[in-house]
């Protein structure tokens, strides 16, 4: 860690990362059947490396990759599902990809689909789809001003070891809503009760950026990754403290807004945590367009519009 | 009026209805001496009309228009400032376009510019420069719920007559913050003391489109219009009621949520002013992920990204 001091959009700047001119034309476009929308792009590296079956029909000249799916199966969504599964599993038998970790994880929907698609969630960064996550911060007013409950994640994990990160976070998975999937994570991961969740969080909105990430030496493969991240505030009393459950979470502190800044400005937090909690200080009045100088910019970065459907028959 | 019922994704497409691509083709791009970054885009037909002076460079091939700016100004700033002086003055006198209703405003800073250039707010609209605006919304909790606080333009106006407003809005000044412009204009539509205003206001983000509207017979001329508008929330006691002072509010009514909400779907809100209410909603956790399928799209929508710098050296 420099000692560099990051400003609010150079936060957002590393987690929206993807440029905004010129830089697809490398990128191969993902279709599914009867779609003529794109649904994610993928490195030529990763293209060439993927154990593709007879399902995905690859043009090269174009850079599109198209779903065909199998024929005898009984509905789009099927043929969709068992085509990724194949490709998907065989990728993970053979450990093609570092970023599989030669794991099976959580199925993963893709958003905007016209019919229902799923996959595995690592996977669908190689594929370049579109993730879907959500985040609670919870926080409590005190005499003293406002304080938020932060964790530490816990230096056992495979992504952002030992990082600040929002109060609870998780991937949507298949067949879960953002609010479904928020009150299991509150209560595997900071052993906070459903009925506490359910009476009193506020969904507040939802952001979107791309992150792009180039290959590193014995790192994970590049990949671009569209995410949408729906954001809910809990105000809690003081008596409420979350607890670490699920050993994601190293620990809990009570911070000020003074001490989140500071920790942000010190690139301590999870990337897209910083933008989350970036947004939560502009909702609640914190940064302002008077102590901001780049607040409208920040605003724009934070709700990216997608170069992906996020709604069946949208148009892109 | 007809009987037909919009979705929230329908009101905010009539707010942001430029078209996401291909659409510029046919307009020219408007640039400020030194500096590569558009900051306008004007209709074919008002360039043939405009009584431009030897300070701007028409180039019809390229379709764009360079501001030199008097030779013997003593800065860019007031170089700018006397080019666009000069040509709007002629065209208020000649009585050129509708638009500028043969009047002179209140005059209006650019947005990202490098130095402070400012010309009159009707006739930004015509170059197309970035408008900016403020709006706050008031509101109260009562045991029966929410209830906002929704003026009823007055039918004097020049634009949206008696249609629902947000409670107080206003355009963003030369020279003034948006939280100095809600405090002015709380204090001239709705009677609100300043006081009031500043210890209980909350900036809480800032919305971002562009509209775009074809000259009608007898209307006012095309025109593209990307608009800034920073939005704010007051949360008041049962007994702080907003009375109109200027003339340009006819009533306030204390409306509740499904009030307002129907009042929306019918098309009884000015069309900014209901993509206002409707981020409001969002934020206040009413409209959520789980009741609006489009909840994505429109929020990336109402924080569109425009092709012109929100900030001085912003690269776009």
């Amino acid at each position: 860690m420099s000692g560099q001091r990051l400003s609010n959009l150079e936060l957002v700047a590393l987690c929206d990362n993807y440029a905004y001119k010129g830089l697809d034309e490398g990128l191969y476009k993902l279709y599914l059947p009867n779609d003529q929308r794109p649904h994610g792009w993928l490195f030529a590296s990763n293209v060439q490396r993927m154990p593709w079956s007879e399902d995905f029909v690859i043009d090269h000249g174009r850079r599109t990759i198209r779903l065909r799916g199998h024929a005898n199966a009984s509905s789009a969504s099927t043929a969709c599902n068992s085509a990724f599964a194949e490709v998907i599993n065989n990728a993970i038998d053979k450990d093609i990809f570092r970023t599989l970790n030669k794991q099976h994880s959580e199925m993963f929907s893709i958003l905007g689909a016209n019919y229902p698609v799923q996959l595995e969630r690592y996977a669908a960064d190689l594929f370049g789809i579109t993730a879907r996550g959500a985040h609670l911060t919870v926080y409590t007013m005190t005499g003293d001003g406002m304080r938020i409950w932060v964790p530490r994640r816990s230096m056992s994990l495979f992504t952002y070891p030992g990082k600040l990160d929002t109060t609870v976070a998780g991937g949507v998975t298949a067949g879960e809503t953002p609010m479904q999937n928020i009150i299991r994570e509150a209560q595997e991961e900071a052993s906070l009760p459903a009925e506490l969740i359910e009476k009193h969080i506020r969904p507040t909105g939802v952001l979107t950026y791309i992150s792009y990430e180039l290959e590193k030496p014995g790192g994970m493969e590049s990949c671009v990754v569209p995410d949408v991240i729906f954001v809910f505030d809990l105000e809690v009393d003081a008596n409420v403290t979350p607890v670490p459950e699920d050993g994601e979470v190293k620990e809990f502190y009570l911070m000020s807004v003074d001490e989140v800044k500071e920790a942000l400005a010190k690139e301590d937090f999870k990337t897209n945590s910083a933008v989350v909690m970036i947004d939560f200080f502009i909702r609640h009045g914190i940064i302002t367009p008077d102590n901001e100088k780049d607040y409208v910019e920040i605003v724009q970065r934070m709700h990216r519009r997608l170069p992906f459907p996020v709604t069946p028959d949208q148009k892109i």
